[in-house]
């Protein structure tokens, strides 16, 4: 096993900074008992902090985890505060929930230097924002514009003509198709690949001969996407992903799908061809979607769904086919419950004789 | 949002040529009304067309989102020919399918000059056919030979002794791993890893010992496959895609996988070790193959259909288990119809006293 | 097609050795009939294998596929020894088993020269063992550790401050993220993406505000990852991948969770935020797991399985919702079996009259 004692690699090898429990204290509004000097510079679950680390302590079953150590900074609430020895404990009513915004302060983004790496290969025409940073071994091509301060990391292949907002992040080997259009604040993890050809075949003098693709692949701004997902181009019309959703990893997003603003689709999901997911709809993992649907405005599509129609809006189905929830939960229970009747049924019918079998 | 006002960013940034509506009517066999020198230089869906694109109306429910405009030269049926102002009307049976053979004249691919770009690495005793083109930090091992014509996008990493045919074209990041060949005129988009050890172990000692996988991974002339899909190589044998061939994104395929000739494999599909894919297959989106099974030529498969024993040939099957597809509609149709009945079942099991739970 | 005649292309362009019938005989203990001194030079399956191929007959079905040739060395069972002919026959009980550890005879890995190619991109503090192998276009962060005879292939990424063990092999195109940690004998497929963010958001004013990420990705020794894998890293605690454990392609690993010691994950399967895999498990493909639930030591689950809660060490669930193997067995079978019965009993209910529809 690799050697993790050294304070840079505890939490991923990105720089951390110091905060002092007065200053965490102020940030979360929470009570400070203990010394408002105290100092940490990382965060740790309870099992593994010490006196350099901010940890959080909200149900009485995790108590044992800190036995017998002194920990640095801990958020607690009321009930549990004296279940612990920090050098400041820090009452709050939502341990958890207060902890989020402090990450950002201890481990600040880290930030890649401005520039464009030697390696890296430009097409014609470029046109690069202020404070781009373009690492080792990126590839844009002819035409390509890239907004202020957007950072590609190694490896992000970009093709002729594709558009980039301010303030991107593009992880490692990402791959954008020429017909890409990316909005502000985008985030595209690795190997996410952008505005390939859907899928279209029409089969004529015996094999399938591929429909051209040339509508574009929109993504407006403040989309997330995860690590290996993949979203086609159109064919004609557009593929859209609305501003502010958020797509997990080795989810499947296929040409001319229209997905709304603040969606969430979760791991392996997937949606066939021309269906519009409307805003704020939540596709839970491995759900799949039929071609030609509407998922209608803030409905839910349960984990691993089969979905072959069209789900109104505001409700929640899931399923194999897909129903509206209660009804799929009491059909699966149904079953569940039917072969220890079926056979007492079968010699009921039996004993009536009007059986069709 | 980035800028997509310029021409060439509207349907990603290839190049597009210019047609006349009078070259379009001849292509397309269609009856010309109208303007037959009016110019066109790209596609666009009816809502965005203006006078510069290419468009089709096949349907009077659309003829609202070309109004109070003038479009440049429509695709139209005879019925809705008056529906909408173009500078050129051409008359056809079927709009969108006429439209289709008109894209590759408007958008011709873009080329990427032949040669090797500075940035590649070739193995000792690479052989590459006329007109090859080799992207940025290209990877090709010792003894690869390349067909004529066949372009290689930036990062695809080519293993040793790996051949490929003619006029394929291989998207960005592309792995193929020693053992894998590949035919003519073959697609493979970006993220694609072809060859990849199989997933074989055997429990000895107390550990999964790896099986060594010696087997090719067979890509034959005409398949495309799609971003993300990964295709094992076979563990002694060999695994194959049949000529003509379609696979859509993030597929799995096993190792000694035989898919045969023309199947359309969907997105997320995944096919278990040594099972045998005949000819013609389709299967749906999500639907999941057991290994050591054959699906017999023509069959089809539903989406997300767990396929756990052999399909005869020109059937459809579907479902989970998947059944015959009207056997399986049948069941679920029943399913959800129980919970309506089940109370009123047990109470008269119960009232005969027959009931064996 | 490429020409695939060459010996060299014939398994993966490996340089394969050169075995003897007597080596062979003595490396799987059986006994040897005919030309000892008979060379192979590599494996082939029995429809394909001339004289200097090892191959192996252990069906009598098959025999017909060796008619009319030679073979070279041929393992075979004492029933079917004399069912074709070869210069050397060797009997043992299982032909098949005993080719396997034969297979590293004749094919070693081949090796990688240590050594840093020209065109990595390594940062300040790069530490690298004895041996190491650097390919084209890898780009190690700043304070990265590699151990001893680790082989990285061409584009590899690896962020900050990552620490990766001895006599790994990664694979074109894996990206570590930092905050990743990787132990001895690590296999790693290409595009396998380790240590990206996971999918974790707090709905606040109006949009999915990102939840950082600064717990670790920890994959212990001996564990295999198949090609495009995503794994996530842990939010504040880890997410751990036990020793010996081997995953499939295109499976993904979800914030926090924990995966035991000796399991196996087959391709396409997910496993949502904090669940906990015990040592020993199976999950088989495309089975997906709910979040905060535990599968316990020895478990296995179906193919395609959904499981909603968490399952008990040892027991084997099936179905969706996954329920005990046999139970959905039984339930799935009353469930096909319901059409044939369903209107023989609607009509029972409405003939007794107590229906409640």
């Amino acid at each position: 096993m690799a050697d993790s004692k050294q304070a840079s690699g505890d939490f991923g090898g990105e720089g951390s900074r110091v905060l002092t429990a007065d200053a965490i204290a102020a940030a979360v509004g929470g009570t400070l008992h203990g010394d408002g000097s105290a100092r940490v510079s990382g965060v740790a679950p309870l099992d593994r902090a010490d006196v350099t680390h901010l940890t959080f302590l909200a149900n009485a079953k995790y108590t044992a985890l800190a036995e017998d150590r002194e920990l640095g900074v801990l958020l607690v609430t009321a009930e549990l505060a004296d279940a612990a020895k920090a050098r400041a404990r820090i009452v709050v009513k939502n341990p958890h929930e207060a902890m989020l915004p402090l990450l950002p302060l201890l481990y600040p983004a880290p930030s890649q230097a401005a520039g464009i790496h030697p390696s890296a290969t430009l097409g014609r025409g470029v046109s690069l924002g202020d404070g781009v940073s373009i690492g080792p071994g990126v590839v844009l091509g002819a035409g390509v514009g890239i907004g202020a301060r957007t950072r590609l990391d190694a490896h992000v292949v970009v093709g002729e003509g594709v558009q980039i907002g301010a303030e991107c992040h593009l992880y490692p080997s990402v791959t954008l198709y020429p017909g890409t259009q990316i909005g502000d604040r985008v985030r595209l993890h690795a190997g996410a690949r952008l505005g390939s050809d859907g899928f279209g075949y029409v089969f004529r003098d015996g094999v399938h001969a591929k429909i051209p693709h040339v509508g574009r692949c929109i993504v407006e701004a403040d989309v997330e996407i995860g690590a290996n997902t993949t979203i086609d181009r159109g064919s004609i019309d557009d593929t859209v992903i609305g501003a502010g959703t958020k797509i997990d990893n080795l989810v499947h997003v296929a040409h001319n799908v229209r997905v709304g603003r603040l969606c969430l689709l979760m791991a392996q999901v997937g949606i066939a061809g021309s269906t519009r997911i409307e805003d704020g709809c939540i596709l839970a993992g491995q759900a799949g979607i039929a071609g030609h649907v509407t998922i209608g405005r803030g409905a839910r599509v349960g984990a691993q769904a089969g979905v072959f129609g069209s789900v109104p809006a505001g409700e929640t189905w899931s399923g194999y086919p897909a129903r509206p929830h209660k009804e799929a939960l009491r059909a699966q229970a149904a079953m569940f419950k039917l072969p220890s009747l079926i056979r007492a049924l079968e010699r009921l019918v039996e004993g009536r004789g009007d059986s069709e079998r």
